[in-house]
């Protein structure tokens, strides 16, 4: 009997594993937020979701204390005002545990049937997501909407796709026949059970709380585990929106709405966060966030399979270009896409202090990082323009950290303080990109400085930009490493270097494609071969552990008499 | 260009990958010592090979102090003498670094078709070996040549198999293109390196040397991963030749031997066994052994990935039985089998007090554990038939906890030393068997009692023995849980118990097979779902996360162009 939720949406799953085992391009939600796709009035109706939130309680019929909580504020300048169910962590845990018992009983196609019905409903949900996205993260509309929505929608999928593709290779029974050379074989029946490991916890982040957190959350619900989803004090309202969704659909399928729970904080939740994720219920952790927090799970929560994806430093190699002005204009569009607050964001971009090579002759080193800072100044020349790439500031210490780096070195762009045209109080921040030597400034560029940050420093030459890409990504983590090259002795170094880093790469981007740009079903997003992640998103190692077999075995008669 | 080795073995291969989907009997390794099968003269050779192991050097050209070292004892009762070349940890590493970076190169084919090679000339040489398991572990002979032989040989097969399953879907490359609306689409090739972790460290024990060892030495190496080997320093020899013969196939296929090496130590090793497992090169750690060892690693190894078997209780549920003598008789071997050294012998042994119905009427508690101690008596009556079952006792620590148990509890069978007739000076004890009540001793059979010791433990119903049974091997561990009931709705919630219990079940083994024994490709070994155990052998989890995957991506033309 497949669940019907299953056979609904078995076409999609079908095209996820081909998706996955190919990885061309492929995506089934739309990620232009297209009156066609979406509805005429899909925009409309979504902002006025999002805005009938704002100043009132979201409620959630799930374990509470009674009280309210949640403090959010807009980067856009306006205290959301949104209050959330307060919830003890031992009545959450307690109601997890409790809707674990039947949820683990209905099986793999159940669990995948109901991850993929609560995708549809999010994704038709993706205006309220993207509103709600833009106004706790401050990415601007058009970002908040893709990477919010269908992007996000994406992953999740990806994550279903693979939980599934692994479950399936489980099969339900055997026969196993054993001859016994004269006497009669020995035959027994033997019966397989997926078996989830309990409850896992997601622990979103403050800049892409969903995108980061659906991997986690549908990895666990497509393997048969609850999920208490934590998001960040500073972006509950997305997670929020998508565990009400979540909610919905395991209610009407019958199963008891609390596998999915939230744990609404306000900051400083620290320790909260501490207990919860030492409980040993708590089986699964997937975390998105600092390396400091990141890896104190890693050390302390012993009882659970934990997931991290935690700080890097990002680097972009300049040996060369066929064409520099469409390289530049590419690295400047990556700087200031969302303020340079993506995890994928480049920091530092190693350029020869000799120079390079170009296709117009010879470009010195002042020249190549010039290039950079006056393509990032004209990309946020005009306000208007510039608040729909650079969105907002997340919080105040991203905008402090600017201040701070400021002093490090010679400004080759500064940062500015702009005025959003529809919203005056918006912290809204141009890059700062800097100029370092790669001789005695080291110290300063080892380590993330989180947000629109970045260097352009002189080296030796390409091998040294090569040799320190490899060993800051080996050492300190890293998400993207990007080179510029005409030279393919030089792009085959720059993918050993990537190896030796355990960093993806990308070649010679001068068009639509950006480097902090990731493209489920096809790109592998993190490898888990650097202290950037443990893990990727997504392939196997990601979901397998997420799920043990309990088998058993029985005599029966053999199928066939030996001679 | 399929590397010849893969393209010599494809056919095992594929055999092993349709054995681990269907998961019914399949072995490549004859499990008789048949002379049609491994030679007319294979048995005396591979004595003569081990006697000639005995009071001499074993060579082995890796990286080594000069020194030699080794201190191996036969339970039979006499000092092997086999010295090997001690090796100092910062050389191993730095050879075995030296040797991934050629290897990791390789290739999937190439690290499957070696690991292949290696393990069809293992099966060669599984008379050598069954006699150095046999003098290392106290394995009656026949044990040592199936368990040591072909079915670690099988154990290995499977994880290569499982291996190849996950790096076959990871494609070398794909091609993305992306519709841009009335725009050219974007296109790009991607190509995708599985990069493997660096070093595997495997921790072998002094009981099953091979078959607990060869499934993370051949998941790491067909990963792509180096491996250093740390026997038990009471079971050096199997795996010594083991590594000797996987040097000798790297170092013909063309790579550096380094990619395997031996780390032979004495007694007293563990603070150089904490000191390898913390360095940082260390990125795999396969560890069979104690809880408090296999406990530490998962705490402090924090670099590496850690897979672990640690100890267990395992626990029959006597309910009721068609054929009582029968039921007997299985568990009396499964008791007696190798002296209870094995990590799936049966420990405590639940019958309701109140008796239970048997095919011949009612049977009362004292009949039943009258029934299994008289069976076991009965199996090691002849000392001469005994000693090829129950084999001799690894190590004094196993003869004290004999004795030290008896005087826990009425003895329902005493544990005897007998003489081995070829071997007077081995250690060989019968086993010991106790009546315990649930009500009272829980505390003494809560934990494992490693050797030939068992308890027979009256409960109140089958209700609580079930209860006992899931709640001690969800808090204590387990591999095997063991049911005797002709009640469909018992057997039913016995499978629950295993569930919850997260532990194999068997259910009425009254013939062939027994509870100890796991068959590869079929059996999964372990659940990772309770704490003896934090990984089965074998199924995905235990290899995804030995290899990680970068990817490199570079604009191309599109193949298609958009209208």
């Amino acid at each position: 009997m497949t669940h019907p939720l299953f056979a609904k949406h078995e076409d999609t799953l079908k095209n996820a594993l081909d998706a996955i085992a190919s990885r061309g391009y492929w995506s089934p939600f739309a990620e232009m937020p297209s009156p066609k796709v979406y509805g005429e009035t899909g925009n409309a109706d979504g902002e006025a979701a999002f805005k009938a939130h704002l100043d009132h309680e979201f409620p959630l019929d799930q374990p509470s204390t009674g009280d309210w909580i949640g403090a959010e504020q807009s980067p856009f300048g306006f205290a959301l005002g949104v209050r959330y169910p307060k919830a003890d962590v031992d009545a959450l845990i307690g109601a997890a545990a409790a809707a674990e018992r039947s949820w683990r009983k209905a099986g793999p196609e159940a669990w995948a049937g109901v991850s993929l019905e609560i995708l549809a409903r999010l994704n038709r949900a993706s205006f309220e997501i993207a509103y709600s996205v833009m106004h706790t993260t401050g990415q601007a509309f058009m970002m908040a909407f893709q990477a919010g929505g269908p992007h996000a929608q994406d992953r999740a999928l990806e994550a279903v796709a693979y939980a599934w593709d692994e479950l399936r290779r489980v099969p339900a029974g055997a026969h196993w026949e054993k001859p016994q050379g004269k006497n009669p074989p020995l035959a027994m029946r033997k019966r397989y059970t997926v078996v989830p490991r309990g409850i896992g916890l997601v622990l979103g982040c403050c800049t892409f709380p969903t995108w980061n957190g659906y991997p986690g959350l549908f990895a666990d619900l497509a393997t048969g585990n609850t999920v208490i989803v934590k998001p960040h004090p500073g972006a509950i309202l997305p997670l929020a929106i998508t565990v009400r969704i979540a909610r919905d659909v395991l209610r009407e399928a019958g199963f008891d709405p609390n596998v999915v729970t939230l744990l609404a904080t306000e900051p400083g939740d620290g320790p909260l966060v501490q207990e919860i994720a030492l409980r040993p219920e708590i089986k699964l952790i997937d975390f998105t966030g600092s390396t400091q927090n990141g890896t104190w799970l890693e050390r302390n929560a012993h009882q659970a399979q934990v997931f991290t994806e935690k700080a890097g430093v990002n680097q972009i190699v300049v040996d060369s270009a066929d064409d520099l002005k469409a390289a530049v204009r590419n690295i400047a569009f990556s700087l200031a896409l969302y303020s340079g607050q993506m995890c994928t964001a480049p920091q530092n971009i190693y350029v020869p202090r000799d120079g390079i090579r170009t296709a117009e002759g010879h470009a010195s080193f002042d020249e190549v990082a010039q290039a950079i800072a006056g393509a990032v100044q004209k990309l946020v020349a005009d306000p208007a323009r510039a608040v729909e790439l650079i969105g907002a500031i997340q919080n105040d210490g991203i905008a402090r950290r600017i201040d701070e780096a400021r002093s490090l070195g010679h400004v080759l762009a500064d940062s500015q303080t702009l005025e959003h045209p529809a919203f005056p109080q918006a912290r809204v921040r141009t890059p700062l990109v800097l100029q370092f030597d790669a001789a005695k400034d080291s110290a300063k560029f080892s380590g993330e400085w989180f947000g629109p940050i970045s260097f352009v420093i002189a080296t030796d030459s390409t091998a040294q930009s090569l040799e320190l890409a490899a060993s800051l990504a080996a050492r300190h983590g890293a998400l993207t490493l990007s080179v510029y090259s005409t030279d393919e002795a030089t792009i085959e170094a720059a993918h050993d270097a990537a190896i030796d880093g355990g960093v993806a790469l990308s070649i010679n981007l001068t068009g639509g494609v950006f480097v902090n740009q990731s493209a489920a079903f096809s790109d592998f997003h993190g490898t888990g071969a650097n202290p950037a992640a443990n893990a990727a998103l997504t392939d196997a190692a990601f979901v397998a552990n997420r799920f043990r077999v309990v088998q058993s075995r029985i005599h029966v008669a053999p199928r066939e008499q030996s001679a």
